[in-house]
């Protein structure tokens, strides 16, 4: 058994949860995969560990995908106290060698291997071969091109939900300085996260003089249910999340396709056409033709970062 | 003398001019070097046929770099009715091999080996390790972040001046609607480009109710003559390539500085600070910080690009 066939650990922490498995090449052991709840343990080491006394072998090397901001050996959780030490974590838990990766840089590493059964396909057209943009809608909002690279692809890090929202007509105006008021400036995170539904929501309900606050899963509720305030919200959350995806498609020029990943995305997932993604997304003056050449899809797996930091440790 | 030690053609074709040159590895042959205006050839294959004629030994290898779109051995020049087929050239010309690259991506090959002579440095920090990105503003804008990649640089393409311009408050709520007006959306090479600086002056004159319409040169001169309306469209378009500059640095987190490169670059170079530069591009909300890091330069090399070709005929 050479060390490339030997079971590596694979790691997602997010805000909430950590998903910790055991991957052979690219494939995962199903029934090693475990989520733990962050909250209940001092910090990553902990977790690992909790992790590595249920298996008798210890992998000799590992993979973990973080949301957060990763500096070589050394990564800070944005939405968690913790802060992580590769070496440390390496010393503490045996394994000879732990990689750390942003969270979206190991989904990019992903999308080369995902099944098309995990991917939900928003408009037509195939994807080619040139670069993959993966836009992540969660706790946050990132984005990242995937350039094919040697054996493995390469996904540089990027702070891209903190960018401008891109502004179209007089309703995004009123919105930009009504979260410049409150936040001191309007970023794309600002309105296209998780909390960002939110604010988007009261703004409209300002707007309206209506309606009271509501977190995004009883504003993703009230959509269902047919509220006007809730679809006047998922209206602009689309076209905005058009225009900001546009942008970024102009910018790194996927031909290889946008997956769209995170918990926001796969519920925003049945509303994107019906909302107008399609015609907001091709608006973009001249360079309309050229957007629209880029196919659009929803990553459904709920997993594929962990397969991503499989992906990651077999092409490094 | 091997093959890598033979001349290389390097060519830089622009809307107006094409420079071309022979380069020894990464070194342009000096006296080599010579600009022929586009208007006088039927294309490029007579340009180039025009140098070699006074060149004895035919170079073996060619890399041109072409303001416009390249895919694989094809290209289209934006600006220009000319249509470039590599092979077709290499069959024409009797030069063996010729690769085709944009000039923004020419440019990043460049960077790695600029002395510090032609760069003019705008903000205090050093470059550290890490990607570059380089901002062309001229007849066009564009942008592409460089990352080291091997024995050479990997510089993606894109068509980054077409995405919506950043807006920041009433004042760029104005000029976006009445771009909108006019072209049909408001993107940032609109009003970045030399032609898009006109644009911008032309709406500092409306808002101000005076003034006639002035070309880019003539507006940099009323600029240096103090005029009021030529500084309010100096500082303004100041602002708007910070904010710009600003969400690009976030996309590609350049730790190894922000280079712009262009003859409106060039031109504005002494504005910057004075008009500003510095405090729109650190004014990102949470986010000041980390875009505070990146250091900012100009190219005043106007033949950074041959070099560049010179790089990437050297690396590939």
């Amino acid at each position: 058994m050479t060390e490339r066939d030997s079971p590596v650990l694979v790691a997602d922490v997010g805000g909430t949860n950590t998903r910790v498995a055991l991957a052979r090449g690219r494939t995962l052991v199903a029934a090693s995969t475990e989520r733990f709840r962050n909250a209940e343990f001092s910090g990553l080491d902990a977790v690992l560990q909790a992790f590595l006394d249920r298996h008798r072998n210890r992998p000799e090397r590992a993979a973990i995908a973080l949301a957060g901001r990763v500096q070589g050996t050394q990564a800070e959780m944005t939405n968690l106290g913790w802060q992580v030490d590769a070496g440390a974590m390496a010393k503490a838990t045996g394994i000879g060698h732990i990689a750390l990766l942003n969270d979206l840089q190991a989904q990019g590493h992903a999308l080369a291997h995902l099944p098309d059964t995990h991917l939900r396909r928003l408009r037509a057209g195939q994807p080619e071969e040139g670069p993959k943009l993966v836009i992540g809608l969660g706790t946050g909002v990132n984005a990242a091109p995937v350039y094919a690279a040697g054996a493995g692809h390469f996904v540089p890090p990027a702070e891209a939900g903190h960018i401008h929202l891109p502004l179209h007509g007089a309703e995004d105006y009123r919105l930009a300085d009504w979260l410049t008021k409150r936040r001191g400036f309007a970023s794309v995170e600002d309105v296209l996260s998780g909390s960002g539904l939110e604010r988007l929501y009261a703004f409209h309900a300002q707007e309206a003089h209506s309606g009271t606050a509501l977190n995004a899963e009883q504003i993703m509720a009230a959509m269902e249910a047919g509220d006007a305030l809730a679809h006047a919200t998922g209206r602009h959350y689309v076209r905005l999340l058009a225009q900001v995806t546009a942008d970024l498609a102009l910018i790194t020029l996927p031909a290889g396709g946008v997956y769209f990943i995170g918990g926001v995305a796969r519920a925003f997932a049945p509303w994107l056409e019906r909302f107008g993604f399609e015609s907001a997304f091709t608006d973009m003056g001249r360079f309309s033709d050229l957007v629209a050449r880029f196919p659009v899809a929803i990553v459904e797996d709920d997993y594929a970062a962990l397969s991503g930091c499989a992906a990651y440790v077999q092409a490094h």
